[in-house]
């Protein structure tokens, strides 16, 4: 009993194994493939076409999962860790909006959380070498996590001032400045450079202030990206002064620099080195 | 009777004692408050509805930013000082409109300059870390200050020039290039890649000059970025492993790690050091 | 016989030759031609006023690139490997259409698929030192290519989930979010800043998580900038001054300049080198 | 007679002496008051209301940029040298309009070309060491030319084949894209995410190839992005390796690594060295 407990377990949360790799691919596809349904039924000429079609397909996709949310709770010591884990509830969300239709109308619609699930596909990809990469790209913005929130916090109150102030400035008229919110969702329209365009400055004192808005959003991006690139070419040289992987035989102190012929720390003699 | 001023003083302008702390944070969380007030009150449905007790919180809050406007001018030695310096003038302004709105109908709205009270936010910030983060990017920000201050006015000659060009080619369309102010308005809005569409060119030569603008903006957007990141990198690998600016006393060697006890070069033992 | 071909070869596929270099001079001159009269074909003013100049130009042009066509197979060994190669598929493609404009109405149209072979200027740029530019470019892009991949793979993800819930928010409405891919269209749209404003949120939820897309995507594009950035700066460190992987044949020392004759660490002659 | 000329030529061409100077910041002063004229008059309220005000003042200024003109004549040695020289051009396109709308109706317009004489702005800065930044950046932008150049080739040869394929897809439709060259300038206003929503696929396939162009523009925004950059921290670092300034006793050679013992080039002892 237990046996297959632990078996089924291996194959499901596993992802080293062949078996629970062939599990995660074919996961991977039918998640994709209910997306692909939930997709084409939102469109409306194909909806009224191939109704049926869809409505099996998503019945069959969605008891498949169905069978996978209470495989996956079988099969763990803790289901409730499961449960109530960030996936657990993805999987739930993403499985009762259908059975929710037969009873309540509407509620088929919600079935588009259904996406929520593509996110499985980074615990996927831990299979390969891209999880290397993506760990790279993560400890990058991890250091730069604080400077890139105090840039928001910024961005965020600069767009409620700008906002306010253009509110005042082009309530008046007729350009869709019709409240503060709207203002501010103008303003980081703006100084993000999107532009939609659907709000837009009449006057000519609103147009001012959205120019300067407009170059300060063009020169601001510079920030969040020197702050990454910098980052970036940090943990590509890590260091700049060219730190080395030797290890001092007597205090084992490491990150020396290249060339050092004695530990910085305890004044040892390092070995010659071979370094690149 | 100097004691409570003092103490006054401490709690109003001080945020390193806990009661300074608690007073800036209660003081933010009111200035947030009345933020949200405006902003909702700008909202035709939500003014009709609510508008009486919008009306009394407003007042409330009103009055609380006028004991402490007050406090503020009491509490402090040269309240000149206080009621000329940036943030005196701020908190005048967003505290004023309301009284000004029993006797003049229209000035309400001038409430909207409340929003600039948030900039008090970085005040309280000062209380924690992010300063330090926040120190970071204004050095690199200052540091390439000239560079921008540079690039900023190349934006804008330029964007005079092909505004001014546009117009001539434009003008007699209908496409929106009516004089040559808006023209330039509609170049910095090409330039900086926002795009609202509201002004766009429908001549052939018009939108090829456009497409030249357009590829000018994209490219150009790296010289910003571009100095701005450099600067970063820069003060990464001045700070990056922290070397000093110590010297060798026995072979003069330099660029030390921070903390390091003896010269990397000779072995020598390096002078206790108190760098931050 | 033999010989001929051989010329003929040269002359055709070959670069580095006077006679080659010709060849693909002209070449490029009948391609932008022809992409010039394929372009002026589709505005309406002129092909309705200069209609028969336009179709003996083509023709013209049809033909020489037919001969270039079979002489390319002609002088090659083996002409299957170009037939199915990718330039030999766009030339028969940027051929054929005209030919088959004679029997079938409309596949004229597909003429403009002859844009595709202005992508033989990189070939004839094989020819100057901008080759060595592009490499670079190119090889930064390759280094950098997995974390590139991860990043767009990301972003579609993103999209996709965020297209899903604005569907969910927004199509109720009459803002064009009418199917879950037109809304993932439009999250692409607003993520990359291009914010055309033909799908553009209408409620207050909407714009609220909008906003907040837009933020996210004027911060995010930090992340490629800053891979590719710190690849081209590694570049340049490894580059730069252009060190070379020399070793010192007496104290081992590396990194030397390129054309260093003595090594910059114990005087030692260095062995003559022959770097690129 | 030579000594008011060679006076005349100092106040004029020179800007480091305090003649020369003042002579070049009234200069400034008169080309940002005609550009505001200019600019005034082509908004039309403003120019019905004052327009005799307008005409007067453009005649006094256009009277004293011609005296400016012949006395830059007068005082060169070599008249020819400025008159077709790119300021003595654009200082002529700058005067001549005004006395041409005493003839040639419509001509006035043209007086838009003085927003050209803007340039001049740059040559005061001369005096200034704002020229020492802009230099820094001219430099890095010249270091990184032919890059740049191939990567402004590529994005149009890109633009030329995406629009044309957009024109296939889409010109059925009633979506903008009417000719090839519109398509094209659709492409660039999309690759360069401007995105002013003038011109906007309808068809499903149209919109998955603008998303994917969207995506490349976002990405590809990298390229000239990190080119730029790199450069911009090389003049910081001047190679990584840290090179100093010591010069060889010997030979000359220059560009020693740092800590360099020896000549690169010549295996001469240095001098012991007293880097920062």
């Amino acid at each position: 009993m237990a046996n297959w407990k632990s078996k089924l377990h291996e194959i499901i949360y596993e992802a080293d194994t062949p078996a629970g790799k062939l599990f995660d691919v074919i996961l991977l596809i039918l998640i994709l493939a209910s997306i692909l349904l939930v997709m084409l039924e939102s469109v409306n000429e194909f909806a009224t076409k191939h109704g049926d079609f869809l409505n099996i397909a998503e019945w069959v996709i969605t008891i498949l999962f169905t069978i996978e949310y209470f495989a996956r709770i079988i099969s763990i010591k803790k289901p409730t860790k499961y449960i109530f884990s960030f996936y657990g509830i993805i999987d739930l969300l993403s499985t009762v909006p259908k059975y929710l239709s037969l009873f309540i109308i509407g509620s088929q619609s919600l079935i588009a959380l259904r996406a929520l699930r593509l996110m499985r596909i980074f615990r996927v990809l831990k299979l390969a070498r891209y999880i290397g990469e993506s760990n790279n790209i993560m400890r990058a913005l991890n250091a730069s996590k604080i400077k890139i929130g105090v840039f928001i916090m910024f961005i965020l109150i600069l767009c409620t001032i700008l906002g306010s102030v253009m509110y005042l400035i082009e309530s008046g008229q007729d350009s869709g400045f019709t409240s503060i919110p709207r203002s501010i969702y103008w303003a980081i329209v703006t100084l993000t450079t999107v532009g939609y365009g659907d709000i837009a400055p009449l006057t000519a004192l609103g147009q001012f202030i959205a120019s300067i808005i407009m170059i300060l959003g063009y020169g601001i991006i510079a920030v969040p990206t020197g702050i990454v690139t910098a980052e970036f070419a940090n943990q590509h040289s890590k260091g700049g002064v060219d730190l080395n992987t030797q290890s001092c035989p007597n205090c084992a102190a490491e990150k020396h620099r290249n060339k050092a012929e004695y530990c910085y720390n305890c004044g040892e003699g390092l070995h010659p080195e071979e370094t690149d």
